[in-house]
């Protein structure tokens, strides 16, 4: 069996994530047992949700076990295999781990995908992904967006929140996305369509609350939420009458105490509601959301950047530009 | 006319209101224009909501102009009528102010009331008013309780929550209360068959959320909010899967900067929704409200203590009660 490059957690970390936290080793990679396959990784997909799965309490999954390689989406090409249904030098995606090889069984949480029906494979990670299933489910099931409605985004230059913006278009909503600095702004309305963008970069609560009341003149109706504090409660101050908040990620609050949404009240004056979502419950579905987004993709561009980096040897690094926001659209760590 | 003392607003409090803020003054009733009737108020509803009508933002009513009587729903008896439909002697309740006489006209928010109708003519403030349509309406509609689900209600020794802890038992749940002290600890389980109850006082978020894990062992399904801060964080932690988080009120926040909700992440984790909710919105089901509540008084005993303070000059005091805690029931001021 080959030498496997493992990416373990051997820490929890304590706020911010730092390089110690974690450990890059070589292993032996195990026999094979019946009914186990060992998957090649090439790609794996770095998600801000990897944080929780850092901590000991977890989120909606359990914590990573300390000295174990720290769990992520990945893509790969089986090696070998001991598994009914799975061949060598099948293309599979499923939830594993940063590290050259992963084991996988039948009835796991990996499955053969077809490369041919992607322009690049990477796109099973993003667009075809759980990013693209969560923007579909999360912003059409979970906000019920109505033509003619205003869509606030944040994040909006992030894989989920670029895509989230692209399909508000498509459902004919004015559509402002928050980001950090010009460049990412320039994006959001030269590449994805959106009509306004807002650089949260250098501006408090009341700044920004002003900003989007003059980006939005019609007030908002659906935010979709991917970053929470000053940026949510300059969001919550001008909601409409009835108004959705779809609530995705909280990422300015994952490395750090939250600082807490303050304008809740207003929830109150305008009758409004916050949903947390999870694309997880949609999973049966996703065969009808991809098809959808395939569709979409084919007959409005709909797009989606990929951040590739290279290397196992700076997942830490790689990761940590989620949080920083020097990624341009979904982080990809290409490992073979 | 008669002469009429009125309680102004006369300065906008700036966090906790003062004596300072408000005066007493006696003033000439002007004389009725034709369309317009004087009513003699009896007694008038002190709720928390006429905090945020102080303020120069206002919330869901435009703010009470400085220099004018505090606005507050009244109920009292007419004493002259230029109005057709309006007589002499008739009893009305309305949105009017804390003073003696109040002018209203046809088509305004005064309606005739029958006191025949209820036991006490105050119940037209509490029960059968307002506070009894926001129990009703906010916890049956918004929330959406299910037989054998667990609800916790915050502030549940105050009007609202006391009725809404009747109403969920009434309706086949589990319910807990959030109070402050064990005098209204002990009511809400002798009186208002609560299955448990926690006295959130000198209990941090920590303690908070371990008590309620301990009262509510198959974990919290709907939460009726009233108090905001620590202890809607502590009972954000102990959602259930797809919990309704109904938001009626603030409290702990009107008079001081809020905290903010710092544990809305767990909303992600648990698919669940927070949903503001405003009895506004029910007006015109109002006495389908009413004659449910009335079935109920009669069938279950659903009751709510009314607490009658007498006299304008101690308006002020009164009216702090409701952030102090030290009312025991629907706050209610005497005025004649």
């Amino acid at each position: 069996m080959p030498q496997n490059r493992r990416f373990l957690l051997q820490r929890r970390p304590d706020g911010e994530p730092v390089p110690e936290d974690f450990e890059l080793v070589t292993e032996e990679t195990p026999q094979l047992a019946d009914g186990q396959f060992l998957i090649r990784n090439h790609y794996a997909s770095l998600d801000p949700a990897m944080r929780g799965w850092m901590d000991a309490g977890g989120n909606y999954m359990p914590p990573v076990p300390l000295g174990d390689a720290m769990r992520a989406s990945t893509i790969g090409v089986v090696e070998e295999s001991k598994a009914e249904g799975f061949e060598k030098g099948q293309w599979v995606m499923g939830l594993n781990a940063l590290e050259d090889y992963s084991i996988s069984m039948v009835g796991g949480f990996t499955q053969p995908i077809d490369p041919s029906l992607v322009p690049e494979i990477t796109n099973y990670l993003s667009i075809f992904g759980a990013v693209g299933m969560t923007a579909y489910f999360g912003f059409l099931e979970v906000c019920e967006p109505k033509e003619g409605e205003t869509v606030l985004v944040t994040g909006a230059a992030g894989a989920v929140g670029s895509l989230v913006g692209q399909l508000a278009k498509i459902h004919g909503c004015r559509v402002v996305g928050i980001a950090g600095g010009p460049e990412k702004c320039a994006r959001l309305t030269e590449k994805y369509g959106f009509d306004a963008a807002i650089d949260y970069k250098g501006k408090d609560e009341s700044a920004l609350t002003e900003a989007i009341a003059q980006a939005c003149p019609k007030g908002v109706d659906v935010i979709f939420e991917n970053v929470g504090g000053a940026i949510l409660d300059a969001g919550l101050m001008n909601l409409n009458l009835y108004a959705r908040v779809g609530l995705c990620g909280l990422i300015s609050e994952y490395n750090t105490e939250a600082v807490g949404a303050r304008n809740l009240w207003n929830l109150i004056v305008t009758r409004s509601s916050i949903r947390g979502l999870l694309v997880m419950d949609f999973v049966e579905r996703f065969p009808e959301g991809a098809a959808k987004m395939g569709e979409w993709a084919a007959s409005h561009g709909l797009t989606i950047d990929e951040h590739v980096d290279e290397g196992l040897e700076g997942a830490y690094d790689s990761f940590m530009r989620l949080f920083a926001g020097s990624n341009d659209g979904k982080m990809i760590l290409k490992i073979a």
